[in-house]
């Protein structure tokens, strides 16, 4: 039985989407398929509120990660880490020899702009890296705020991790000055898998120019080579491409602003329930996540357990992520699910949990 | 109208395996993905006749081949250079601020086994990369003679792409000594563009061992450290494995041996025609490619026109690559075209041709 999926990646993806993934092939040297890039390109440029040029990837997220480390950073990198998706960027800029300091906070903990703006203020960094919603420990960083921040020191290179947040959460690209914003497409896009898609702006590739190498497959300057011709430097994942062009006018459809609304509807309802089981969040107050919800198990109920039965069911959730593996338990309501599929699935964990087997 | 695909890249997929790429999805930290993951390594171990461990990447076969010489690379690369694919290697290691030689041959000329020996006897490189057909110049290099003699040089790495042959001709992996086999999904694998799987030796992990800055995302330890789970790194795209699965499944049906054999025929017929309608051929004798068949455009026909012509007839063919872009056409017969939609094409060709409208 095909289980619905209210995992953080990846999720549910509906079938009128994942039958444009088969379309016949075209050429990706073609005008046929320029124009399709151009289009791709236009909508999400609307969708991040920039004008920004948006870069198509084939990768997953951690690549364009990996591409901002590579771009971005010849003195030091400031990395913003509230949890594991946060040590990610700091292990990356490691592993490519790249200096980086770490700026923690407590799980559960946001990042607050007034200790960005301390960091900063010692001259000692060129870029910043900050995962927008922290996937494991379910914390919705404030980007607008910590933005405003960075654009006191202009200087410095602003790159958003916006996997887990990017389509189900307004994200001014713009307005809140991120110079390099990522996502991959099987969270809030509603899609597969095997694909990303990231804004970069004028200074940033200014800046990448002077930094030596940044390699082959995720040069920015080779990117915005190609884009400029409507093309990718490498042949690209033509099926998600096809697939992102349909779903993007489908979210228009809806309307940027009802899907974002969706997003907190469900959020708040998934809140709610925790609370009223006896459960707790584990985020601060104020700083809980649009896209999933992490839950603390104050209950200690058997989280495995449940989700074998809610398998039999039909549905998904995940454990805890890293260190959190068994405090925690997590329910991801983004992409195209609904509050009437996220009350179906509390429902079911209501059953489950109330006839004890969990 | 959709035009069947003969060009190099993407090519036609049928109807079939396009439809795999809908498969509803799976998380990638389960029991069932890891099932998909052994099962298709297995298929890709019987594909390239190896022991070796097979990983799959989420990225253009481009990726991996800096990926190769990130984890490769510690002292000076040979790059073994008869067309533009060649020359990629050679730009991926000084992007990546490796050192590199070139052993350039002409244009249409194959790498030779003993100059690749003469090369390797001075010492100076730890390891080599090879392009093994050469869609710029439609060259089929001797693979298995210059792995004869790289496996007289145990302490260097030999790296091949294999990007447009592999599907397509046979490739000994563990007989030839190859350390490194990549080859991304859109050519002889009859898949859609967007990921690519590579084959990598005992050797060449303990060599990456010792090579520092290998990044994240293409670190081959990391892979194998996840592959040991069965599962990749990042999150995979998943769409591409559900119809790899499938593809290789038809393959094996098919038989590898009938496979193989189906593309020499499409090759020695697509020559025969070239040669009986006064082109030539643009590689020399001996060495033609069994994926590909660049023809030597010696009746200085208009291939753009052709290309216009056979676009109306719902087909496409490609132009010359770089600087034999005037100079030669390219027929790409492979994945799963077959001699009859070969010859169908060669027919059109003709009716245009003796219509005199390119």
């Amino acid at each position: 039985m095909h289980k619905k999926l209210f995992i953080p990646g990846p999720v549910e993806v509906l079938p009128d989407v994942l039958e444009k993934l088969s379309t016949p092939l075209i050429g990706h040297r073609t005008k046929e398929y320029s124009e399709l890039h151009a289009r791709v390109r236009a909508k999400l440029q609307e969708l991040l509120y920039t004008k920004n040029k948006v870069f198509l990837s084939t990768s997953s997220g951690t690549g364009v990660m990996e591409a901002c480390v590579r771009n971005c950073v010849s003195g030091k990198l400031l990395s913003l880490i509230c949890g594991e998706f946060g040590e990610r960027w700091y292990e990356i800029a490691k592993s490519n020899g790249k200096e980086a300091d770490a700026l923690r906070v407590d799980l559960g903990k946001a990042i607050r702009a007034e200790r960005v703006r301390d960091a900063l203020a010692s001259g000692r960094y060129d870029a910043v890296a900050l995962t927008h919603n922290e996937t494991s420990t379910g914390v919705m960083n404030p980007l607008a705020e910590i933005g405003a921040v960075l654009q006191e020191f202009p200087d410095v290179v602003f790159m958003v991790d916006a996997v887990s947040s990017m389509g189900g959460a307004r994200i001014e690209v713009d307005r809140w000055g991120v110079d390099v914003c990522l996502s991959s497409t099987q969270k809030g896009f509603g899609l597969p898998p095997g694909f990303a898609v990231f804004s970069v702006s004028e200074k940033t590739l200014n800046k990448a120019a002077t930094v030596p190498n940044r390699g082959c497959y995720f040069d920015f300057l080779t990117f915005n080579e190609y884009d400029e011709k409507n093309q990718t430097p490498t042949t690209p994942s033509l099926p998600h491409i096809f697939a992102l062009d349909y779903q993007l006018d489908k979210w228009f459809k809806e309307g940027m602003e009802r899907r974002f609304e969706r997003h907190i509807q469900m959020a708040q309802a998934c809140r709610h329930w925790a609370k009223e089981r006896g459960f707790a969040l584990f985020p601060e107050a104020g700083y809980e996540s649009v896209t999933l919800t992490t839950v603390d198990n104050t209950r200690g109920i058997n989280v495995g357990a449940l989700n074998t039965e809610l398998g039999k069911r039909g549905f998904m959730i995940s454990a805890g992520y890293g260190k959190l593996k068994d405090q925690t338990f997590r329910i991801a309501h983004t992409g195209d699910l609904t509050l009437y599929d996220l009350k179906e699935l509390l429902g079911v964990i209501d059953e489950i949990l109330g006839q004890g087997k969990a």
